[in-house]
């Protein structure tokens, strides 16, 4: 007999990754593929049934969760657009897919997956309030507060990357102005890298630009690793910056744990280290004392285990 | 037969408060009375059991509730140290009352009760997500999420007075710096009202120090309302910082209400008009059209009110 299963899709800007759990939420199968195809809805489905054909042949599969990224109505299975893809707006995803697989289909947001996901098998397991940061091109953030995902009143809650800085600064994506976005936002990051390199035209970040022809944040930990003043800086003002958000959201709502995935967290010490100080010189005592500011466990794979738990979870009307 | 009843106290820095609720949450009492003598525990132990010998001689009184100024331990009811009551410190005062009373007793902190009551009975009701803001000397905040106070890890969440407003600036009282409490605190507003002032010695602000020999914040609020533009910008400015703050939480929160209390709260259009606006212009679309600000509705009634509240959930096991 086949064993019972969850599916979870966590779509992403350049690949779709998929996770197959069982009841013990044991991970059977997960991998990443490439989104060719993916930017019309029709394809997707097309994919996404073709998959869980394949998949139904090795696995009792009794839900299917999808992490997506952009504003999705979690209540209603209902996708209002996807930041990256176009064409992806006002779609009834879930009733779409239900109707097609003859399966029970859950969505959410890509950051509320891995958040649920980091929660149950990861950096955030044991504890009962948490903050996720996702730092990439955009900032993105989930929470779990008194042990549940929380969502607010429109299931919009954990947009940590717009609280501002300042009452001045640059606009940001989302209408406002001096976001935590506008400041560390990856696009933000590798302009400031590319003018330190110009300013600094012996320095390590120049010689590796000029070498491969362009720079990517990575080359910037590489710097500071070999100990370039100049990138150390670098990463300890993207952590002053995350720092003030951090610091505002632990005397705010006094959480166990804050983890930092995306690709800025790679920078490990040169950002954890200046983070930590940052935090615990500048919240409250007690709250400053009782947060642990941890990198994620799951990495890359959080968003698809996290769909996968969301499928489970929903099913069984858990309240989670 | 006498009504089954609970009694609510709110311990302030010049008076305290008592509220006696039936269980239909009507109000059968509410006084105002000064602390003088409550500086000593051994002193207010006496003063609260005469108080609660000569309301048991009324009302059925089941339990007893405590707002307090200070760090509260809600679960043990334990008082780790009140703000303006130096000798208020490590104390057991749930047990200490409960054996001298032989009566429930419950505390919590002054903006958790004063937010209960807000939510179950004035500017909250019928919403699930909210921030309380009690701006005075300090600037407390209190959460209600999903439906329920939400407290954190060490109960000390809701501290939306200490969320950084920038990287430098005023060092503040909880070892922080740049915090909203450090900008817009009474303490720092009196002394820029008179800077002001000084600075200006034909305006409206300076004739009322001059007549009175003294300045108040009211004056500041008299002064907009005779379209002294210095006062209105004054307000507008406090708007601003407050604003920033509020935008932070709605976007991070997505709450329904944002109630902001407190003395300042009396400037009334003159604070509430530009926070509206600058929460409007700088917050997430969604979420700033779904969030209403409001005044409280208890006004000052709210932390016995709401500590009475607190006295009957409590006693009935409630999950609030």
């Amino acid at each position: 007999m086949k064993n019972i299963c969850f599916l979870g899709i966590d779509l992403g800007g350049t690949n779709f990754k998929y996770a197959v759990l069982d009841k013990e939420q044991r991970i059977k199968e997960y991998k990443v593929k490439p989104i060719a195809g993916w930017e019309e809805p029709e394809k997707a489905l097309a994919f996404v049934e073709a998959l869980f054909r394949k998949l139904a042949g090795k696995y009792n599969l009794l839900s299917l969760g999808f992490g997506l990224p952009g504003l999705v109505d979690y209540q209603k299975g209902y996708i209002h657009y996807l930041v990256n893809l176009k064409k992806w707006r006002n779609i009834e995803w879930k009733q779409i897919l239900e109707s097609k697989l003859q399966l029970a289909v859950f969505l959410d947001n890509d950051v509320n997956v891995a958040t649920l996901a980091e929660y149950y098998l990861g950096a955030g397991y044991g504890c009962r309030n948490m903050l996720m940061l996702a730092l990439g091109t955009g900032v993105g953030g989930g929470l779990i507060l008194a042990g549940k995902i929380y969502r607010g009143k429109n299931n919009l809650a954990g947009e940590a990357g717009h609280i501002p800085l300042g009452l001045r600064g640059p606009s940001c994506n989302c209408g406002g102005r001096a976001c935590l976005e506008s400041y560390i936002g990856n696009r933000r990051l590798l302009r400031k890298a590319k003018t330190l390199a110009k300013k600094n035209p012996d320095s390590f970040l120049a010689r590796r630009w000029s070498e491969k022809g362009r720079i990517d944040l990575e080359d910037v930990t590489s710097g500071a690793r070999r100990g370039e003043k100049l990138c150390i800086e670098f990463w300890k003002e993207v952590a002053e910056k995350l720092g003030m958000v951090v610091v505002g959201i632990v005397n705010l709502l006094n959480p166990e744990r804050v983890i930092i995935g995306g690709g800025i967290s790679n920078a490990g010490r040169y950002l954890f280290q200046p983070l930590r100080e940052f935090v615990s010189g500048r919240a409250m005592e007690i709250q400053a004392k009782n947060v642990e500011i941890l990198p994620p466990k799951l990495k890359d794979g959080a968003g698809a285990i996290g769909a996968a738990l969301l499928a489970e979870f929903a099913l069984e009307g858990k309240d989670f």
